[in-house]
């Protein structure tokens, strides 16, 4: 299928205001839709949040009856199934636009081509996959979540350029700069979901909460920031349910070995059992019950303990290094916990996708697995 | 003094044309020249050899009696004193030149404002300072050596993300990229002389030799490459003679304890006999005596031990680390051995000069002491 640069000039729009609910939409993906009459933008519209109207619906009420006979592009195919708002497929039959340009498909189940379907039916024209690849990477939490019923993991360090995350003693406050720490809490309001550890909470007595001020993190609609679900590994239930964590309202989700039952009972606390083994709980078996829990994304603040089980396991999709410019030295704390390789091949490469300098430091992206077919 | 636009662009030509020196002028410094006569360049050189034409002497062949009323642009200081070459001042003086610009004093105290003085009791216009900072970038070894009686110290290091130099069994090839590795070749051979350890040499029965095959390194003008100077810290002289290092021609320099005494006799080597203590050779001891040994720059390439022990003691002028995307665990070896900070504000911090992307690596510069007065 052929797209002219106008249509694609479109659709990067939609991309655009599809981005302006990074903060907001999760679980659900991040979409945006322009409507386009006579050459000009007459409806935009992108999903904000869960419960909320969708992208579509947005353009349409803006474009009013100008979306009739108008086209329109949206980044994920539109929905087929009466959930918290109507089918947006039927949406737009019902505006009589005679064109829709899709992104890409809505690989979740309960839409799968049948929204391309309802169009096609009214008579509508419909064309698919124009700049898929960015679309896709708009969603890669609700795409993995889909495709590979597992969470998108990316997992964080904070490192000196020697690689090491402390000093000996434990000493850790501040190896990044301020510039850094505005990022991670970014990254954090981005993320569906904080994957750390009871180890991590009982150390810092950490929250693991966005802390948005002079941060610009777009709000819900009534005015407050989406926190993360935060999922701490506990193996052995060590956390009373009294710490600093549990302060903060929201989800939190508290994984144990099965062998071990929880001592307390909080409504904003859900707790998974998983089998454990001398090495720890076992990840693997996690990510699909995370994923089924709809879950799309996990954004790891750990040690170097459960940074180096994740990796081992192939487990993490993308790599996020903040790289302070100081030395610690061979006796200071090493970021990742590996078995001892006897040869260089068993250790895997990665590639990066970005390489940013944050203030003084590094920002170093990496992506392990292509979140695109190729 | 005020420049024009037209004299920054000459004097930008005169630096790119010194930097054709990089790899062929040690000890001498890298120097370019432009002479501009009714706007017209007529003249271009830049020096090449040690021994060989200065600079103005290229340029004033080229220009020929067009020399006569012109204006020459020189990055550094012309000489006033019968070296090698007769004094650059007086040929320029003898060629008529009506104005010499001039980017820098020369710090050598056989000159040292000497050519200036030369210029103007001939009644030449002179001005001097136009591009100071980048035409002392061209130089900071040689600079180093004038003004500070010791060597500039650039310490190469070729790591994993996570600071790591080899696997516990010590395998290390290859770690960084065939880009890297080539980048680190041509490196060598704009350094004035290799620093390494006796350890690493028969560690890696290393020759510490620039491989210029598929390189594009400027030759000296007998068609070979300058190959630096190899400095190995020898403390209790373990090097017999018979290693593959002293197959190749070229000046070596054993660096040993004073209470040991040379074993062999060689006439490429010379032994400089230094303190030690049970941390090691003093290096801050041996730095003076290597620039009095005209030694401009050590381009480092050794373990974590010689690397920590230069670290520590200040001595490193520039750092570069070649950033391989791979982990290799906290079991594998460290890149720089230091005491066991109990304060962060005990490691020293620096500042990225330049992160560039080198095949699948990164790249990074830092430079930890300004090589300019501010």
């Amino acid at each position: 299928m052929s797209f002219s640069e106008l249509d694609k000039h479109y659709m990067a729009r939609a991309i655009e205001l599809a981005a302006q609910g990074r903060f907001t939409t999760a679980p659900n993906p991040n979409v945006g839709s322009v409507i386009v009459r006579d050459g000009e933008i007459v409806g935009e519209g992108y999903h904000r949040q869960a419960g909320g109207p969708h992208a579509e619906v947005f353009a349409l009420r803006q474009a009013e009856h100008l979306a009739s006979g108008a086209t329109c592009y949206v980044t994920l195919e539109p929905c087929s199934h009466y959930g918290r708002t109507g089918p947006c497929a039927l949406a737009l039959v019902n505006a009589g636009v005679k064109k829709v340009v899709v992104a890409m498909l809505d690989p979740n189940p309960l839409v799968a081509g049948r929204g391309i379907q309802i169009l096609q039916d009214a008579g509508i024209e419909v064309q698919v996959g124009l700049l898929e690849e960015q679309a896709r990477a708009l969603n890669p939490g609700f795409l993995s979540r889909m495709e590979r019923q597992k969470p998108y993991i990316r997992l964080k360090l904070a490192t000196s350029l020697d690689g090491r995350i402390a000093l000996a003693n434990g000493k850790s406050q501040w190896i990044s700069s301020p510039e850094s720490r505005s990022d991670v809490q970014l990254m954090r309001a981005q993320a569906h979901a904080i994957l750390s550890t009871a180890t991590t909470v009982l150390a810092d007595n950490a929250r693991l909460t966005v802390r948005p001020e002079g941060l610009a993190i777009s709000r819900l609609e009534d005015g407050s920031v989406r926190q993360p679900i935060r999922v701490i590994l506990d193996r052995s239930l060590k956390l009373t349910g009294r710490e600093l964590l549990f302060s903060q309202n929201g989800p939190i989700v508290l994984v144990h070995d099965k062998h071990y039952k929880p001592r307390f009972e909080n409504p904003q606390v859900r707790f998974i059992a998983v089998d454990a083994d001398e090495l720890g709980l076992n990840l693997s078996e996690l990510m699909p019950v995370l994923a089924s829990e709809n879950i799309n994304d996990l954004w790891v603040e750990a040690g170097a303990v459960l940074a180096g089980s994740l990796w081992q396991a192939g487990l993490v999709d993308e790599l996020i290094i903040y790289q302070a410019p100081v030395l610690l030295g061979d006796k200071a704390k090493a970021m990742l916990q590996l078995p001892n390789y006897s040869e260089l091949c068993q250790a895997q490469h990665f590639v990066w996708t970005s390489v940013e300098r944050l203030g003084p430091d590094l920002k170093l992206t990496a992506r392990l697995e292509p979140c695109l077919p190729e």
